[in-house]
């Protein structure tokens, strides 16, 4: 079987973190005899700036083909003031909603090496590993009708939260299954108390453990109270499933307790393809990080990580993921450290091509 | 001019909160001369176990006749089972839409005596005083449709986000106006990047802000960076304007980080009413908390302080807010601690009544 990846570096800071990604795709082929066909195009701003689009349509029917995609990062003060239609976050949407990757992890895990650098007390995050699962096709992101509208006089804005009971049924089970792996507990987030599209996602949660999951742990929380968890005491997690919107916000919350958010990758999946492999998209949850970019200072590991996910779900090369983790914490404990990482006594500053270098070497 | 107070302690710890409160309005009444006329009545469970409904229309008429109404907390695991429609947080969000409660101020302060209890680093949080602005009468928890509905062989889940530019306009307003009586700084979130009412959101506050407020400094940031931030550094923060849904949860995470969780208070505020007092309701952030219900272990200072607020902006009486928020920093800096606060050395453990017995006192 061949295994077919398409890269999109994007943006910013996409490029350069990107291209220690490469450098470690080549590392798996030359030394591990894991090959990989790689092609490459442009996304986000860089495809804008050159088809006026934001994602082609000749890339997208790349990423339908390929068996994984690898993303960098999309947006930037230079795209701001772009027609919604065209800004840069819209070739990232295009690219989710119709390879239909409606189940999105977002591992939110605290490096031992860097439990001093979140803005919460070690003992709340050191140790942290939690799986937050966003639905990532549906809900106010893409619901109908949207848009700017007159009425009476005055424009209004509006957007349709929408969930059916299929596109919940398939992101819980994709929930309860990581959860089986993990530490078997799913935490389901919404506002039952408030949306009516929240009282059918609980449901629909419920049924779907009661029926086959019941060895699965479940509760179920406000998203309001969740977000207050998170920050009092995280480990209480273990799986997080939510929706599209919830899922944003509480993702990136979670992400910064652990104080690696230059650290966090995530993998998007959808339904099987032809040869068993799930459609796939894999990218740092960090931004385009505009006012870095270029100049070296970017923290390649969480699009490093990002490529572990896709050995792991994409290609089941667990064992050369782990691998690959490895070597990143080890570089860790080596005080290996680029810009958004703290220094303190016996750290080693890097800058993005050497984090790269003391991966590999590692 | 008569002072008159709707009391609807509701549900949980609600009552036992209240009873303390009520101590402190009649001292106002014997000490300072400051009397008020005080009707008590039903909301949430409670309502909805006498009157089969979370809100009767005789305590929603008296509502719209007061100065102010406080309210403790609604709801419970005995209602949870409840349909939607009589739900006790339907009682609280009928009073907030029919008294057209647009801005909802949510303080976040960290109290000095307390910083060592956040789950955040003391540095991140000593001293923390940011102001949330909630838009709290319109977006996703009012907008139409809503419901669940059958559609291609399956149910659905809908709710809508409307924002019209006028709803928009006004929180601003009350935003920048907030903001010039503190630190002069407006952030507004929303998702601009992926909503079309966060598109108009921006651009109106941006607009409210260039014609009337060019004085304060405003910036915009997408609400997922917002809960980042939050975390991160919130000191960053004066004031913070955001709608409904965001403001539920980012004024939840930015509570839990100053520790003090059971200390907020909130103001909800309408338009002027022909005394040229607002419509006002307050209560604190804190919920109704029924795993320590009626045992005397809730702390009674965010509704305490949540009356303060009523002293401020709805009876003008800034100097008697002023003095009562100060004997609570004095209790809290003498030690005197309900359960939720952390207990260390030379801190004296109180009950609900033992709480409220020391702010009399001081
Ligand atoms: C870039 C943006 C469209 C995106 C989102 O809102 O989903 C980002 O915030 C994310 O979390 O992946
Ligand atoms: C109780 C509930 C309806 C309410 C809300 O969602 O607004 C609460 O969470 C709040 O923040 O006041």
């Amino acid at each position: 079987m061949t295994n077919t990846l398409l890269i999109l570096p994007g943006d910013g800071i996409g490029p350069e973190v990107m291209a220690e990604v490469s450098r470690i795709i080549d590392w798996f082929g030359d030394k591990r005899g894991l090959k990989f066909d790689v092609s490459e195009d442009l996304v986000g701003g860089a495809a804008y700036d050159v088809h006026g689009v934001p994602l082609a349509d000749a890339t997208m029917a790349r990423a339908q083909e390929v068996d994984a995609v690898l993303l960098g990062a999309v947006g930037g003060p230079k795209y701001d003031n772009l027609d919604f239609s065209v800004k840069p976050e819209r070739g990232l949407l295009r690219l989710r909603k119709e390879m239909d990757l409606f189940a999105n992890l977002r591992p939110a895990q605290c490096f031992d090496a860097l439990a001093d650098f979140s803005s919460l007390k070690r003992d709340v995050v050191a140790g942290l590993d939690i799986m937050i699962v966003r639905e990532l096709t549906s809900g106010i992101y893409f619901g109908e009708p949207r848009g700017i509208f007159e009425e009476n006089g005055e424009r209004v804005g509006i957007n349709t939260q929408r969930y059916t009971e299929s596109e919940i049924d398939r992101v819980a089970r994709s929930a309860f299954e990581l959860a089986r792996k993990r530490g078997n507990k799913v935490c389901s987030m919404e506002k039952a108390n408030v949306m009516e599209s929240g009282i059918l996602w609980r449901e629909v949660v419920q049924r779907v453990h009661d029926a086959d999951y019941p060895d699965v742990e479940l509760s179920h929380m406000y998203a309001d109270a969740g977000g207050m968890q998170l920050c009092r005491w995280p480990k209480q997690f273990d799986v997080i499933v939510t929706d599209n919107l919830f899922g944003d916000l509480l993702s990136d919350v979670a992400a910064m307790l652990t104080g690696s958010l230059g650290m966090l990758p995530s993998a998007s999946l959808g339904a099987p393809m032809a040869n068993g492999r799930p459609k796939a998209l894999y990218e740092p949850v960090h931004g385009s990080a505009p006012d870095i970019a270029g100049q070296g200072k970017a923290n390649p590991i969480a699009c490093i990580l990002s490529f572990a996910m896709a050995l792991r779900y994409s290609f089941d090369q667990g064992e050369e993921a782990t691998r690959l983790e490895q070597a990143v914490e080890k570089v860790l404990a080596d005080g290996v450290r680029t810009a958004d990482l703290m220094q303190s006594e016996g750290t080693t500053p890097a800058s993005t091509a050497q984090m790269g270098d003391a991966i590999l070497a590692a």
